[in-house]
């Protein structure tokens, strides 16, 4: 190459998981079974009134382009999707539609966080959220957690922690890797120690609605000045069509609006008309047996992962993920895992995706394939390991 | 607010034409016409051979997340695009699919500018060229240009305002908002002169195939080490598709692929199938229509435009706009595009969209609307002017 590239370009990593992924698809080529639980994204295509949705908005033509800020329609159905399902009704006006959740991450942390600015994290996290603050030459400042904090930050590490540049706390629930989902009580304390601070709040909630013992509290339930991440990917089984939005605090939207114009124009046309039959009863229905589908394969999975030897403290109740600690295997879980899918045929994510914080003790299985193949897979460990 | 903003924030200014669009939309709902030249949006629908790919990838579920790079078909297709328009095939590899030209524009300064480097480009200009520079902490220059040097850099202005802390020059051919189209002689100096200077170059043909007096060259057809940002949107008639692509010289791939992961996962997956049918002899004939009626609309409008007053020195060969000063009109563009839509029903864009340096003296048609609404736009002008 003969043009050095930017420095943030040797400081973000890539994903290990694309590594595992590529030579699995490699050995898929060569005819060996690989069974595939490294994927965070769900095995299920999109739900069918979504898509007979997304036809008619092409038989009608609508292929040009919606404000930078989304459909109306699409804003007030998802502030009366929360009133709906948190009893908490944000003014449309506060809510953004996104490429992804990914869109409105890179809105959030351009709106938030100027060079040198700090933002508290949790180590295990989506690396993402991590990358996203250095592409904003922020730094983001990922603290180890574990199973005794619920793999949150507390508010006494928040407080540790705070510095006169420190911008925000990037929190998700439920979270990936871990599954952990935050209760209302401690959201409300984060939120009112962030505010204490004077630090923004952010909380990416885009595996809200796949939680396994009732419904997780939404942020807006106990605070209306934080930034909401979410996102048809998941739990609406959209991955595909790019899809998320974000709700902001009052006052923020204008400031949100000119940074989405310039730098997304808008979000995918077709995906926005598709999604406003995301909160149909029909849908609603399929998307509850997906539910309790991916409740049973967490049912399945945990106990047989922990009769393996993996070490998994606490019960997951939310997003598709275990959190496996492989320290009785190997002192290297990208090795780890290198070793499980050559001679097992079985596919997962090193630690080292998610933090450095015990990374090579842990890595991270994905219920996202069926029932079937998840027997298939543990049968294949328990024949290697054993 | 509570919280302050990033200073970035501050820096990128919102779309002026959007305040017009609003106050348009607004004279609409009460029952005013307006004629719409301000939108930089073909009015046609995505042609339906394209759909019709879409709704079949939807009929099959291909609704998951593609590789971050994009589908390997798509990436092959573009290769030989280029190579049955061009005579010039760039390794599929080198290849990137984006969400939209912004996803490629994003892409490219992220991989390339470093926070206080310096991005040479023109006034007038797109301006999210240099919104995207200042977003990745960069400094962009924006040099004065004007018909005399067909509203580009010239070797000699590169070399002037080249400095240690410059990285890139950044180009559009054809040009937004004057319709500029550089030749290949032109292409080849430039390209010359920043490899000489050690920078990159980065050229945006959004607007190729949107040309009326043969193909314009592509930077590719002089140089493989040129950075090019192209889309689905105009020529191909997939705005709201949201789909575009980037051509980087060998060995960037993996760095590109790397942000493309963290920033937007990949560009939407139906879309991308859809656009598989964008190089079928079917689409090229509907294409070739189309361009066709945008000639007629530019051959009609320009002399119109002349005859009112305003002033358009040279005719424009590419992409579906008219800069035009209106000096003998007022002395600020921004009031008089205002009072035009108040008066006489017409949205036009304001100069300041652009840049700065006698952005007060101009204007920008758009001939993204009929035949007939140009005629009735012309015929309000020439009441309200005259």
């Amino acid at each position: 190459m003969p043009l050095s590239t930017a420095l943030r370009v040797a400081a973000i990593q890539p994903f290990y998981v694309m590594e595992i992924l590529a030579r699995a698809r490699d050995l898929e080529a060569r005819g060996r079974s690989i069974i595939h639980m490294e994927i965070g994204e769900p095995d299920f295509v999109t739900p069918q009134p979504i898509i007979d949705a997304g036809k008619r908005a092409m038989d009608r033509g609508d292929t040009h382009y919606t404000p930078a800020t989304g459909l109306t329609a699409l804003r007030e159905a998802i502030a009366d999707f929360y009133d709906g399902r948190y009893g908490v009704r944000p003014a449309p006006e506060r809510i953004i539609i996104t490429p992804g959740a990914s869109g409105a991450l890179l809105l959030t942390v351009a709106l938030l966080v100027n060079p040198g600015s700090r933002v508290l994290t949790t180590d295990p996290g989506y690396p993402c959220n991590r990358h996203f603050v250095r592409l904003m030459e922020g730094e983001a400042v990922s603290l180890p957690v574990t199973a005794e904090t619920n793999f949150q930050l507390t508010p006494g590490m928040i407080e540790d922690n705070w510095t006169p540049t420190t911008a925000a706390v990037l929190l998700a629930s439920p979270a990936n890797p871990t599954g952990a989902v935050s209760k209302h009580e401690y959201l409300a304390d984060i939120a009112a120690c962030t505010q204490r601070l004077g630090g923004a709040l952010i909380v990416d909630e885009i595996y809200h609605g796949l939680t396994y013992s009732g419904t997780a509290p939404s942020v807006l339930n106990v605070s209306d000045g934080a930034f909401v991440i979410n996102s048809f990917s998941k739990y609406f089984g959209m991955t595909g069509w790019r899809l998320g939005w974000m709700v902001v605090p009052e006052g923020y939207t204008a400031g949100v609006d000119k940074l989405a114009q310039n730098i997304f124009l808008a979000a995918p046309t077709i995906a926005q008309h598709a999604a406003l039959a995301a909160f149909t009863a029909e849908t609603a229905a399929i998307l509850e047996q997906r539910r309790m589908e991916f409740m049973r394969r967490r049912d399945f999975l945990l106990p047989a992962l922990r009769d393996l030897g993996f070490h998994i403290p606490a019960t997951p109740q939310g997003a598709f993920y275990l959190y496996a600690g492989c320290e009785r295997f190997c002192d290297d879980s990208q090795t780890f895992a290198a070793d499980i899918l050559e001679n097992a045929g079985v596919a997962i994510t090193p630690g080292l995706d998610f933090g450095t914080y015990r990374a090579r003790e842990h890595v991270r299985f994905a219920y996202t394939t069926s029932m079937e193949n998840l027997e298939e897979g543990v049968m294949r460990l328990k024949r290697y390991l054993s």
